[in-house]
């Protein structure tokens, strides 16, 4: 099985589809092609998120501001899963979810080394989709036998954190990830911050703390944990960024009350 | 076999699509993921006019505005397909039509009782998912067997229905279904009413019945028998909706003139 | 394997889909389903741009705005490919363009002549997708024997080309073909005649000539030889097609400074 996720849009991931075809006949999974473009923070940390709840797999990620320039190609090896990324921190975090997963992982790099590609802007097809079938096709514990890879520290390759938020008591400091494509702001605050209490202050603002959209009016605001386990600030059936006044990378004071 | 619709944009499906693929490795096919947002009746209408092409399979549909309430997730057989869908009427339609296809439909429901979901939110990844591959594991004629199905009476579910036009003549009073993406204005007349016309008056406007849109010239507006058997009100090369002043659930006068 | 190309948008092609997979238990992959609207033009680009990265198989592609007019259905063998398309030069240059790949290609062209579709405007669902399932069942080299279809001359089919420039020394006259969902100018010349030089004059403008995208800052105007293997007018982490004015069809003088 090999999963697909970029920003690539469309129709690109189609020649990546039929160069893996050519070699393999692994199941291909689409993640997402329409990661936000060119937002390798936002990008890994939708890849942390969904990636994790497939069975062992090849899962390829594309979204490379860098293409074509020296920035080395990855291939990262987490027990039964590999992750073939460029070497931007966009594989990083959902490495470390897939190391988090297993008892005893085993988790070893390799820089993907093949021969010049034949364009200088399209490394999904050229270089990444290659690797990625030429992974699946070989016993995971052997690749370091294969001729495209060389193995490399993963501690050398850029990194990729999402802060943690500051605590203080009842107020916390945090910080918007990302916004999903509703408008629902993700934030880095755990859910566990939250747990019952009724109301919490954002930015000065009083707000329910709910459960679910439907605690609230249509149109109006709360705060929730969301599927991924941290506090959203949402609107039911609305878009939350928009009501909040909040996007990507934007800080914030959240005071719960109790 | 088993097919995926939503209402979750992108990327979460592939949170759903790795739960499944964890628990059985059945072939896995999108209907769609952008439907109508938490529009149960639109999307309703698609199910029907799509899932019943597919040869047997379970079919997986999320759009489900009363996340984490108290509405009942469930299971619904019909014959060798099985529909899994929220309990608010999204499902009813499509196991409709796939009963009539049938020369003798056993048609039974069940409701999902597995214990308390990772999330209030995502139930699609954390209750339908992992039910959808169950019932894809299981023999269908023994799902009561499945420790997280209960039996229930489908006549205790949630309904809904399409209105049926009222016929007085030549004078149809109808009503707009839906408008897919490109603009065409689907409603609830059936085709027949304006089989043989060349002209019919829609709210008041003659317009030309034809059965291709190539039949007008570019721009222009035209009456027809759309691909799901029903009057559809178009534009060649436009958009039907924007030409006729119609939207979802609107009501309209036809006078079909012969 | 069965790959699918439309314009169609969606739900639309999962009916399709649901029409094969009822006779056939072919692998399905997506080329794309939002290939610009009713553009034959473009899309018969994006199809030789796709397809022939594919192993062999069969290729159902999809823009008609001439559905349910008289032109014709076609199937096109291409060695081992086959090509199911209308009959309006949508198919000609992926075919071309797979018969290039191959060293003793055997092309040879069909007309499907299946009874009277179920609908007037959906034979995506009606005419090609039953003949692309019924084609993937059958011996390539007896598709003759296929009662659906009916052996034509290719050469009486419409044809579509894509202009070559017009090059005078430096001075090139070039023609866009089309845009990309990224705002990249995708044009007719050929990479080579930019090929080691440092700047070229565009509509009067002196522009990079650069390799990678990352070459130039953010935001500004490049050219560089594309993963299409054309000349390309980009912006850095913008839109080409704002920052040149070009669209696709537009001609434009471009001078290479050596």
């Amino acid at each position: 099985m090999i999963t697909l996720a970029s920003d690539f849009g469309s129709p690109y991931p189609a020649a990546m589809k039929g160069v893996m075809l050519s070699e393999t006949d692994a199941q291909l999974h689409d993640i997402a092609h329409d990661l936000p473009r060119q937002n390798i923070r936002a990008a890994a940390f939708w890849l942390r998120e969904t990636i994790p709840y497939f069975p062992p797999a090849v899962h390829l990620a594309v979204v490379d501001p860098g293409v074509g320039t020296d920035r080395r190609a990855l291939v990262v090896r987490v027990g039964e899963h590999a992750v073939v990324a460029p070497d931007n921190g966009l594989a990083r975090p959902v490495v470390r979810r897939l190391a988090d997963q297993q008892s005893k992982p085993t988790v070893s790099a390799f820089e993907i080394t093949s021969a010049t590609p034949e364009s200088a802007t399209f490394h999904g097809r050229d270089v990444f989709a290659p690797a990625a079938a030429a992974v699946h096709q070989q016993d995971h514990s052997r690749l370091a036998d294969l001729e495209i890879l060389e193995p490399i520290a993963l501690e050398g390759c850029v990194d990729l954190t999402f802060p943690d938020p500051t605590v203080d008591g009842e107020t916390i400091h945090g910080e918007v990830i990302v916004v999903d494509g509703f408008g629902n702001v993700i934030t880095n605050v755990p859910g566990e911050h939250i747990a019952g209490a009724e109301w919490a202050t954002l930015e000065g603002r009083s707000t329910p703390v709910v459960e679910t959209f439907a605690a609230v009016k249509s149109g109006e605001r709360l705060l929730t944990v969301g599927s991924h386990g941290y506090v959203e600030c949402d609107v039911n059936r609305g878009r939350g960024d928009d009501a909040f006044g909040l996007s990507a990378g934007e800080r914030f004071e959240l005071v719960v009350e109790r």
